[in-house]
């Protein structure tokens, strides 16, 4: 996947000036005709942009009234053959100074991926009165607030405000940061719900549609590209949990300890599962989920979620990414594109650049929380629990009584006929309640002998039997 | 429908004064500390964007720098009660001279419908030097190039450009308009296929999910104000001609006669249609196709279209609008929302709003199409050809014939076990043809006598068995 090409540049091989820091601010250069950028990063996203910017020159000059000219390329090894064609005029350097430091460059562009030295060249950019586009997603959901407070220290009294864009860091060829910024300023968020990571949903839809294994899934997804060298981060649910973070930021002003994000990745997914989601009439997608739940309190999670066929979501297979918002005025609104990849993440960072070529603006751009908002951990929601266990009498009985003394109503109880006395498997559909009554019912039954294994428990988004 | 109340208002009760048009154009008054609007429409749509304003004030503030003030709401009749609160301060006239010649007004914001007088208020507006926002679907379908060639006449010269936008013109709810103008900049869109109607899709979603029949489908859509009075732009397919119109322009800077967009409605679908698209796996929406065919030449049409449940438009259920772009960059980029009411096209209007008041600009949004790029009626498609006939032997291989001498290759042939010889159907499924080619044998087969009642012949968007 295209964050893994890019996380592994990390390395430290990019020269970084002691002197670069804090250079004094001078007044923002760009000229009336021509914007000059400087493109830290010349692997796959950097390329995909010099392309775009030479196929579409006589355009963006049109739409921006200016000439775009890649001025430097900053790149790990000079040496190293590229895969595109260097434009006219334009030096490539292994010294990030050349960018930061020459004065003739407006707007630097970062798709070098990483979290140290990436935020070094983002601050000194900033902080030399550049704007700036990034792709990189690890350092906006670590850092977003922190680069707003250096923006907004950069900007105090400025009449010229540098800008920063980062609308390639969630889900690259969807323009969702573009859309959570413009198209919700009268609006109220009061949901998203997201499948945002492409590796497990190409390897969700594989298990789905083609009944395979969770091994041979993520052996398919590693073979095309779609899982980083160790696929926890995509498996375990923390690559998405970290494109929920920001989508939270955006859409309800919150920050969000990412470790406070519940995350569960789709490693304990079965045959099983998928059996039950068909006869229920959906299918099981691993989503990022935020909701507002009133007076102030947002709940968030990362979850393997049971989704009917009638959800939009259902339908979006392979690596395709999706985000679906809800909101007061416009009810819901799905978004379905490329998650990841060359081109739509080099088409979001040209996005930016001609935003702020044209002169827009991105200042305050959140969807403020109400008052006191806060996260909170506790949600409500439709479970779908699956026990796999040796066929015993009581099972159904005991089941209902743990489920009773914790507050849980049974909405329905699904059993495939038993094939295998002593390694068999039915699912309880609950009503609608709260996350943390499930924890106990879960963990009182693991507590029982019959229980083969752990239980498994996941959300129901949207049930339509409700 | 949305479109609907708007279109009634059309009536000349508003007051437009002699004097009004083309006053001398005088510097734009917008302060930097308040936005003052003037509101000509006081129906669902402005009585939306008033509550809106009201209730996200303090974040529009925060948003754009500025506060937003409804000065003057203009209404065909002051007397009628309205459902909406007037803003304190805020007066309401009968007469667009107290809007357009105010010099105070920054921005109006035209909701009153119809194409005579609305065309003149924003003519008018626009020579003023106000910025403009509209709702008005039916005035951009029709006047988009003459209004563009207008603002360019007022804007000359100027440092301070007036804005022109028009997000709540199509599909109220999904923001599109700022999609096409922001998000593909870099990108080549190859095609477009929405829907873009969502009286019809209610309809054949009744159709397709409960088995309605035509009549009843259209008396549950005029029932929940889904359908026109007179429901021919709905089910004539005319309402997704004119948003299709106005995405091509977008999509492609191509402006294209109306009638030169060939446009079949739902009135001939059956039953029969609906038993046989999901014997092939699929469902049938109207949809609004665009594609670029290469060498710059680009073709449209509004049709009904076999849609394969594989695909995210199959999922699009009851008066909900979608659209799908199709691009060298993104791949393809689906977008799901509600296509109108009172809060999703009030909703778009305060964006526009919002962006206007930020500095954001619009001029030049278009994708332009490449060198002498030009509309073609012709295009190829697979296509779905569903005959009514009266049982006898020969009629297989007299359909081959004439598919065969048209130059239509068969791809296969479905049919359901014939009840009644007295009236029958099949469908033929072809390879990729052209659809004049596909005209040719419709005309040549209903001229057989075993034909009962005309062919229905509509392409298949993307075959997934290709």
């Amino acid at each position: 996947m295209m964050s893994m090409c890019m996380m592994a540049m990390t390395a430290s091989a990019f020269t970084m000036p002691q002197s670069a820091s804090f250079r004094k601010p001078t007044f923002l250069s760009m000229s009336d005709d021509s914007v000059k950028l400087g493109i830290i990063g010349g692997g796959t996203v950097g390329g995909g942009i010099v392309e775009i910017l030479q196929s579409k020159e006589s355009y963006l000059q049109q739409l921006t009234g200016k000439t775009t000219q890649v001025k430097t390329i900053c790149v790990r090894d000079k040496s190293k053959p590229r895969d595109f064609q260097i434009p006219e005029g334009c030096s490539i350097t292994e010294d990030t100074s050349s960018v930061l430091n020459d004065d003739d460059i407006d707007i630097v562009v970062e798709v070098m991926g990483g979290t140290t030295l990436a935020k070094d060249v983002i601050f000194t950019a900033l902080s030399n009165r550049k704007h700036v586009v990034t792709a990189n997603k690890a350092l906006i959901a670590e850092c977003l607030p922190e680069i707003e407070a250096h923006i907004t220290s950069v900007n105090e009294g400025s009449s010229s405000p540098v800008q920063f864009q980062y609308e390639a860091a969630v889900c690259g060829g969807i323009p969702i940061i573009n859309s959570l910024q413009s198209d919700y300023p009268g609006d109220q968020i009061t949901m998203i719900a997201g499948i945002i990571n492409g590796c497990t949903n190409f390897m969700l839809t594989g298990m789905d549609r083609d009944g395979l294994s969770y091994d041979e899934a993520l052996s398919q997804a590693s073979d095309l590209g779609y899982a980083e060298a160790d696929p926890t981060l995509d498996v375990g649910g923390f690559d998405a949990r970290s494109k929920l973070k920001i989508l939270m930021r955006l859409a309800y002003g919150l920050d969000v300890d990412e470790e406070d994000i519940s995350c569960r990745g789709i490693q304990e997914l079965t045959k099983d599962d998928y059996e039950y989601a068909k006869k229920l009439g959906g299918t099981i997608k691993l989503l990022g989920v935020a909701e507002s739940l009133g007076d102030g309190k947002i709940s968030g999670f990362v979850s393997p979620c049971y989704v009917s066929n009638a959800d939009s979501l259902s339908s979006v297979n392979d690596a395709t990414n999706a985000v679906e918002i809800s909101s007061k005025n416009l009810e819901r609104t799905t978004y379905i594109g490329q998650g990841a990849g060359r081109f739509p993440t080099a088409n979001s960072c040209v996005n930016d650049i001609a935003a702020i070529a044209k002169g827009d603006t991105t200042e305050s751009p959140f969807n403020p929380p109400s008052e006191g908002a806060k996260f909170v951990q506790q949600y409500d929601s439709v479970f779908y629990l699956r026990l796999k266990y040796r066929d015993q009498v009581g099972i159904t009985r005991e089941c209902g009584e743990i489920c009773e003394k914790n507050g849980v109503s049974i909405h329905s109880i699904l059993q495939n006929p038993v094939t295998s006395k002593s390694n068999a498997a039915f699912v309880i559909i609950t009503e609608r309640v709260s996350n943390t009554a499930m924890k106990k019912v879960v963990a009182d039954l693991e507590g029982l002998d019959w229980m083969k294994g752990p239980a498994f428990c996941m959300p129901v988004l949207r049930p339509d039997w409700m």
